[in-house]
Formats: structure tokens, sequence, C-alpha cells
């Protein structure tokens, strides 16, 4: 696969991800991260002359690295990690240590066996001072024999639930000296005396972050809609059941249980489509500014990404569980591809930010906004609603009868419900400031409520963001069903959270029991075209890698070849019978 | 094991799983089937005859057996497996085949390369009629060299999500001939010129399959005590942000959310534990009852072990994954043992019936009830609630007022909810059934409503178990803090339900409101005891088998020593630096 890469000429990064995807359909490989970390932080951090040491030589794979960030004892919360960098003037070198055992790099992938070279986060100490995380290449192996260096205690963290090719490493530094020259200095430097020069910009950092969410969220779509079109598909091939004394057994898609567990997924597979290709669409947008220097938009986006990030995660982990459990058995078997998809998605709920505190990054933009609102500033972007909430508007225009079938009516009560949730969390952590608790204590005290705020605020987006995209849409079949799939979006989350509704006056009683009656007709409605919906997704079966979920819809067959391949199954007699059963029996 | 099962004289099953778990701690085997399976499928259906041809020798492990019911294309419709085992007169003998590629035994234990024998169930043709499904013993494999006999087809079914010590099977038959006296004839009977004669009580297999959910009913609260003890204590250890600038990191266990995460699902695992004991002590007391022809309880219990055994093995399901993620990336890592218990747990919600038919089988019951009440009989037992239902009480014997710290109060409203879902269920039907839709259809297009009215019926049932046997606790302590719980069990369910409540005008909005604030009192209520309560379960470090659930909280060191001893560390430089990179390199 390299060498092709290097035939065609293919270095984008995202053209790598593309290009490795059709060779190894979704498995992670040691050299993953080499490829979407390590040569990329170079290319974003590394002065011109860090670029000619270690760009060309990582290129040719002399150098092969990995980003060696989180620790044993910190993950999210960065501020916490405490490998040191301590820089020496009278060497011009810095002296990286892992002070604890908790200090110990853990997790980093390739790090264990595959690397000669990782980028260190550690905390610089110059001067006396410490000045926060920055960037170190620290060389770990012998460029020839692949020994680890003396001080430098390497290897593999053992087992996991997926991500067996891979080797996640741990790393434990002792007394480790480094060039100045190896800290990555296209931002901050250390002079050669020790002086600290600070970035230009902080916030630079923020875009990845922004960037690598929205991949993310692009991502659970993709996991969620290939576990749906399996799910479907083979709802479609299995019989089961009499419903009618002497008549064949329906296909399982037939029964209005399997539709309410996959259809509203399939939406949501949809939904999200959508809200990862908006978030790139505007990061690329707001990038474009912060080279002309405006950041505005920035602080929303970011506050955004992150509670989407782990609305869209949370919501894709357990329904790729759903979609497996509604095949029945055969969903357990690795023939049905729903183990690895799972075990490789959910790990994406803790990466790139836990999602508990993302959920309460996005709080946090959420109380600001509130605050700012109440003191009677005009809120823009998508908390602008917030203005209303605070400020009400007079009873007439508000929105006095909803209509559960029209779209844009529904993103409203998304709207108010969300409105109505980040009030209450801000109203719970008012409450715990009279009562005089600290700040840190009205927040935590407060903090199951402004996840709730949180979780209305992303669902308020998503359903606005599916909505918004249906205007884009001009082929009316196309619009039809997109809009079909949004309503059933929208109505199950109504569903799934009526006493939200029901308790802010939102929707009435016999609203929510139409809602209820509503999502079934959505479902036979959605019936004829459902396979299809899943077939626009456009999984191939090399990708799908699923025998469940075969285009063709042999799957009995070919579940019986795919099972008489197994490894186990090389020798009628397995050596186990020999070695272990024949020896027992003799002494019993 | 079995040597020393055999020096100890542990013959009960029961026992023997005991005593496999202290050995073996949660680890399949093999032989489980054997064990678990065929020894007591013999002892309960076989003839004296019979039991001394095979009970002995499979005791001895000569004969090792597995039991075949599952094929390819029917699992939990029983009716639906295609297996045949046709009588010939002429030898006295049955004739047994996979008729079609969906006919072929799938998923049984040790059936791929362990077993020689196997209990099959097929069919039974006789005289030219069927009768239904009837269990065979089978010769699979040549006693003394272990090779599969002519016409049996049979080996393993590939790699699974777990379970991956276990040799799951396939089987296919072609013309295989068994002697009449193979057919398990305790009950049912074919005599030699072809007679059938019917077993003299239909429902005595009812008996075994409640006996079967109780235990799982049990077992999920030992999966789920299990991941709670264990995510709680790693929980005390961890430390993670900065609340207060310059404090040291608060244990992640006083966040709020962690507690909200952990708290419920500790309260679930009592709960279920309390449900499984009453499940097995109510089915031991009707078995008694049976053997004085005494039937009565048997259908109501059956059709409750099935909605207890969907609705406590999806939420443990799901727990399960909560607690790995509340411990962050190191969840992930085998040596949490959080994915072990995951892979473990979760074919549960499949097997011994799948969880949804599960439910509409309790709904089956539930309606049957329903319509007996609206037919003014008086029912007795769990569903009399339904009385009330259909015929209203006066409104002054009404309860008015819901007080939610009061659990009595608390189990009446959940009562009142389940008796509404299971109203709003049998309207459903009825109007379909207005529309002139045959029964079939109205059943299938009322089959959401019908899951949700199983699963409050089942939510009722647990509240109330919980609440009941606070009753039998004298210890004020004890009695306190199981108060608690069942508070914070209850509460909990109302919040993530409140739609329901409120729809149902059993609770007010500000009733909902407090509820909200009363379960962050109860968390912070909880708080000091929370490692004690895991700790009560009684699951030692050896079955615990996790690193982050050590008793003594020595996380880090032994996390440390637990991946030095991964065997890819057994060499500083791993083969594939050799094997690959290298060559690759010199390619570049």
């Amino acid at each position: 696969m390299i060498l092709k890469l290097r035939e065609y000429g293919i270095t984008d990064p995202e053209e790598i991800n593309l290009f490795k995807h059709c060779v190894h359909p979704d498995r992670p490989e040691p050299l993953d991260l080499h490829m979407a970390m390590f040569l990329p932080t170079l290319r974003n951090q590394a002065t011109p002359e860090q670029m000619d040491r270690f760009y060309t030589p990582a290129w040719n794979l002399e150098i092969i690295g990995t980003y060696a960030q989180t620790e044993m004892g910190h993950g999210t919360h960065l501020r916490g990690l405490e490998t040191t960098a301590t820089y020496d003037p009278a060497t011009q070198e810095f002296v990286l240590n892992s002070p604890t055992i908790s200090s110990i790099k853990w997790w980093p992938g390739g790090l264990g066996k595959t690397s000669n070279h990782a980028i260190v986060l550690a905390q610089l100490y110059t001067q006396g001072n410490c000045h926060g995380l920055h960037a170190f290449i620290v060389l770990l192996r012998d460029m020839k024999t692949h020994i680890p260096l003396p001080g430098v205690v390497v290897g593999d963290i053992g087992p996991k639930f997926g991500f067996n090719e891979v080797d996640n490493g741990y790393l434990k530094l002792e007394n480790i000296r480094i060039p100045r020259e190896n800290m990555l200095m296209k931002f901050a430097k250390v002079e050669p005396d020790g002086t600290y020069v600070k970035p230009p910009r902080a916030k630079l950092t923020y875009g990845t972050m922004v960037f690598m969410r929205s991949w993310i969220v692009g991502g659970s779509s993709q996991a969620l809609s290939r576990a749906c079109t399996i799910a479907i598909r083979y709802s479609a091939v299995r019989h089961q059941s009499e419903t009618r004394p002497g008549e064949p057994e329906p296909q399982i898609l037939d029964y209005q249980t399997q539709q309410y567990k996959l259809f509203p997924l399939l939406a949501m597979a949809y939904a999200f489509h959508f809200v990862g290709q908006y978030m790139k669409q505007t990061y690329l947008r707001i990038t474009g500014d912060i080279t002309k220097g405006d950041f505005d938009e920035l602080p929303e986006l970011h506050a955004l990404s992150a509670g989407l990030k782990a609305f869209t995660t949370w919501a894709v982990s357990s329904a790729v569980e759903v979609c497996r459990m509604a095949c029945g058995g055969h969903g357990y078997s690795c023939s049905s591809a729903f183990p690895d998809i799972y075990v490789r998605f959910t790990p994406s709920c803790t990466y790139e930010g836990e999602n508990t505190v993302m959920m309460l990054q996005t709080a946090r933009h959420l109380m600001k906004s509130y605050r700012q609102a109440e003191a009677g500033q005009q809120l823009s972007g998508i908390v602008s609603y917030l203005n209303d909430k605070v400020q009400p508007q007079p009873v007439t225009a508000r929105p006095t009868v909803v209509d559960i079938n029209d779209l844009a009516s529904l993103v409203e009560v998304y709207k108010l419900r969300a409105a109505n949730l980040v009030e209450l969390a801000a109203k719970s952590i008012q409450q715990e400031l009279q009562h005089r608790r600290s700040q840190e204590d009205a927040w935590n005290n407060s903090a199951i409520d402004l996840v709730r705020a949180s979780d209305a605020h992303c669902h308020y987006v998503v359903v606005k963001l599916f909505t918004d995209k249906l205007r884009d849409i001009s082929d009316t079949g196309v619009h039809s069903v997109m809009s079909t799939l949004a309503l059933l979006y929208a109505l199950q989350g109504i569903t799934k959270n009526s006493g939200d509704f029901l308790q802010a006056g939102l929707l009435s009683v016999p609203q929510v029991l139409q809602t209820s009656v509503r999502i079934k007709e959505l479902l036979a409605q959605l019936r004829p075209d459902a396979v299809a919906l899943g077939d626009a997704f456009d999984h191939n079966d090399k990708k799908l890698n699923s025998v469940l979920g075969r285009y063709d819809g042999n799957v009995y067959e070919n579940m019986f070849e795919w099972a008489r391949s197994s490894p186990l199954n090389a020798t009628e007699v397995h050596e186990s019978f020999h070695k272990y059963l024949k020896p027992l029996r003799s002494k019993l």
C-alpha cells in the first residue's frame, strides 16, 4: 500500500486515508498515527529547518513516529499531564522525564513496537518557570537496530477491546536529553539562553480540534450507516415466525418493532451525515476568515463541535449495538461485521475529548451566552435564541399551535426545549450560588442539568441542520423521502424526550399521543424505500465486509462458506482432542 | 478441574457451576454445554434404559455431548426449526436430515470440535404425520478416532464477539440413521410400529424456561454489580481536572455527572438481584405445587419471566458499557475486565428467547388479562391492578397526592403508569380491529405500544419487589442505605420516563422537577457508601480480574505491570521489525 501511495503520488492526508480505506477497509494499523498525526504535526508545527531534518526521513519511513500525548493518569484534562521537559542552557538540551508512574505515556498508537520517534507532549520548564504543554521530537530506538535507547522504557500496553492490529504503547522517559532544536518551534520558541517566546496566536490549536471533531461526527454517520445497511438488508432476507397459520414466515423487516429499531437509526445516519458536512464546511469557511484575522465565529463552532462530537458518538455507539441485536444471534458472529464496527467506533466516545467533558464544555458556552443575554447583550449565531428566552416576546409573536407534521414548527419546538433546559441549568447554578456555594461547587452541583442543556442544544442543532438541508434537494422524489426521514428523526426525538416537551408546556398530551401514531405511519411509509436508503450510502461489499449485509442477499450459503473457512476447521480432528480430551478421558 | 469435581463428589449442576467459577472465573469453556445441557437433559428426559446407556459414559467423558437446537434460519421461533427425524418402522430407526441450508444446526457450544454426541432437536415425522419438536441422541464422531461419521458435516462457526474459548458449531445431517431407542422417551414415545404416544403434560417444559430466565436475571445483577464495583472503585482512585486553582485534582467519584452515571446502576444491580431471588423462590414454590398438579400460577410467572429477562438484560447490557466508558480510555483496555464482561453478558439479550419477542410474550399475557378484566373477571396475582383500570374506583379511593419520597407511593404510581400503557396498547389493538384489520395485523401495528406496556409492567414489578424486600431488612443501617438505593432507582426511572407519568396525569410538572432535585440529593447521600455498596457484592479480586477494580486501589503500578507482561513485550524488538518494516524501508 505504501509503495502504491508513492507510485500514485498521494500525499494529502485525507487522500491517504481514502486510499487506505480502499486497500484495508476500516482496519487500523500500526502506521496510522505516523500518517495521520506525526507527519501532519510536523507540517503544522515544525520550522523549515526541522522539516528538512525530520519530514523527508519520516516520509521514507526511516523515521517512524507517533504522537505521545495521553498519560496513564491524564487524558482529556491536558493541563494535568505530568511529563516534563526542562531546558538546560549549559548543554542547550531539553531533559525529558516521566516523574511518576501516572505520567507514563499511555495509549499512543504504534508507540509500543513500531515507532523509533515520538512527538512527546510535555510541560516545558525553562528559567525556573513552567510554560505549559509543548511538543518535542524524541528519538526512542536505535535507528539501525531498533533497540530502545537507554532511559527509554517503551512497550505495548496489552490487549484491548479492539484495535488488535495496533501496538498502542507506553513510554517512560528517564532523563532523556534532546537538542534544543527538537522542540517544535514554528510558534512558541525557547532561545539558546532559555528565554521563552510565546506563540503569536494561542487560539490556533482550536482549529485542529474543530476539524478533528467534524471528522468524528462524519465518521459517526459512516459507522451508523454501515450498521443500518447490514441490519436492514439482513432484515429483508431473514424470515421469522408465523403471523397467519399456514402462510409463509414474513420478512422480519415487516415487523413494526424491527422498523422501530432500525428506521429512526437510518434517519439518524442521514442527520449526522449532514451535520458532519455542515461542520466541515463551516470550519473551512471560518479558517478562511482566521487567516484574515477574524476569530469571531470560532468560539461558537468550537463549543458546538465539542457537544456535537459527544451527542453523535454516544448515539451511534448505542445504535450500532441496537443494529447488531436486531440481527439476533448472527449479529454476534464476526461474519456480521458488527463486532468490528462497534469496537472500532466506540472509542470515539472517549478520544479527542471525553464525551461528558465535551458536553460540559458546550454547556460553558451556553451559560456564558445566557448570562450575556440576561445582561441585555444581543447574541449572534445559533445561541441567539437565548435572547428570546431572557426577553420574552409579546404573546402574539410566539407560536401557539405546534404542527407535528411541519418540520419548521418542530425545529421551533426543539429550540424552545433547548432554551428551557439552558434556563433550568442557569437557574440551578444561580440557586447554588445563592446558597453561598463556590462557583466550582455550584457548577458541579448543576452538572446533570448542564449536560441535559447541552444535549438539548445539540439535538436542536441536528434537527435544524437536517431541515435546512432539505432546501438544497431539488429532486422531488429524494426530497420527499428525505423529508420523511427528517420528520421521523424529529418525532422520534420527541417521544424519547416527551417529558421535556410536556414539562415546558411546548406540546400537549394529545400532541404527544399523536406523535406516536404518526411515527407508526412514517415507519410503514419508509418500509418500501428502507433497503435503498441504506444502499444510497454506497458501502460496497468489500467495505461492509459483512456476510449478513451482502448486497446480493445470499446470506445463508455464504455464512456456511465463511464458517467452513474458519482456522479451527483446517483439520477434521482438532489437536485439542489428542492434547487434552483423550488424556483426560484415560484418567477418569 | 474435572478430576477435582470427581474427587470432591460434586454432581449437582449448580454446584458444578459454582466450583467452575472458582477455578476459571467467568470463563466459558468447550465442555460447558456438556455439563449444563447435555447431562441435565438426559437426567430430565431419558428413560432408565437410556440413562444406563448414555449417562455413565457421558459422566466419564467418553460421550461428550451438546444440545443442538438453534438452526441457521431459526432461533427463538422454535416451531420454525426445519431439521427432520422421520421414523422408519422397517428398520426401527429414525432418519435425520438437514433438508435446507438454513436448517443447519448453528451456534451450539462445543459442537464444532469437542462433542462426539449431540441431543438434536428435530421435527418428528411418523406414520405420515408431523408431531413437532422432539429430542434425539445422535452420534457425530467415531468414539475412538474422533473423525466425523459419514453424513455428518460438523465444524466450528468461526470467530465471534466473545466466547472465543468455545467451539460453537454447525451440524448438517445427511440421512443419519439412529436406533428408535435414541429418541428421548421419558415423556413422548414412538412405538416400534411407529405409533406416536403424546407426553402426559405438555406444560412441563414451561418450568425449565422459567428457571433459566430467573437464572439470567440473577446473572444480570452479577454482571452489573461487577461492572459497578470496578467503575466505582476506579472512580475513587482516579483524580482529574482542577476545580479550584492550585488545589489537588478531585476524585472523579466526586463529580455529579460520574455519580449520576454510576449510582443509579448500583441501585439497579441491587434491584435485579432481589428480582432474581424472587423469581427463583417463586419458581421453587410453584414447582412444588406442580407436582401436586397445581398449574395456576405458572402462566403468570412464565409471562413475567419472559419480560423480566428482556427488561434486565437490555438494561444491564447498556449499563456495562456506561460503566466502561465512565472509566475513560482505560475502560477499553482488557486490564479493566469490561470488554470481557460485556461480550459475555450481551448475548443474553438474544439467547433463551430474543428480547423483543420476550417482551411481546409478556404483552400477550397482559392483553389477555386486560380482556378478562374488561369482561368483568376478577384477576389474581400481579396483573390484578388491571381490574382497577377497567373498573375505576370511586374518586375518593384513589391516591390524589403522590409523595415522591415515599416508596409505597412510588410503587403505586409505577403501577398506574403500567395500567395506563397496557390500556393504550389494548386500545390500539381495538382500533386496528375496528378498521377491519386482521388480528395478526392489529397485533403487529400495535407492537411498539405492546413492548412499551410490557416494559412498564416489568418496571413496576422491579420497583415493587425492591420495595417489598426492604421489609425483610432488620438492620437499621442497612435498611437506611437500601431504602436510599430503592428510592434512587424509582426516581431515576421517573425522570427517564417522565413523559409517561406526565402524560397520564400521574405526576405534576413541579413533582417532576422536584424529582430531579431529589436525585441530586440522593447521589450526594450515597457518595460515602458507594465503594462499600460495591464491595458488599463480595466479588474478590480473582473473580473481578480487573486491574482498575483492584480492592487495594493500586491501579497504576499494576496496570504498568500488566502491560509489561503483554506477549508483544517478550522481546524488545518485535519480529515485525525484521519481517516487514526493514524490508519496506529498503524499497522506499
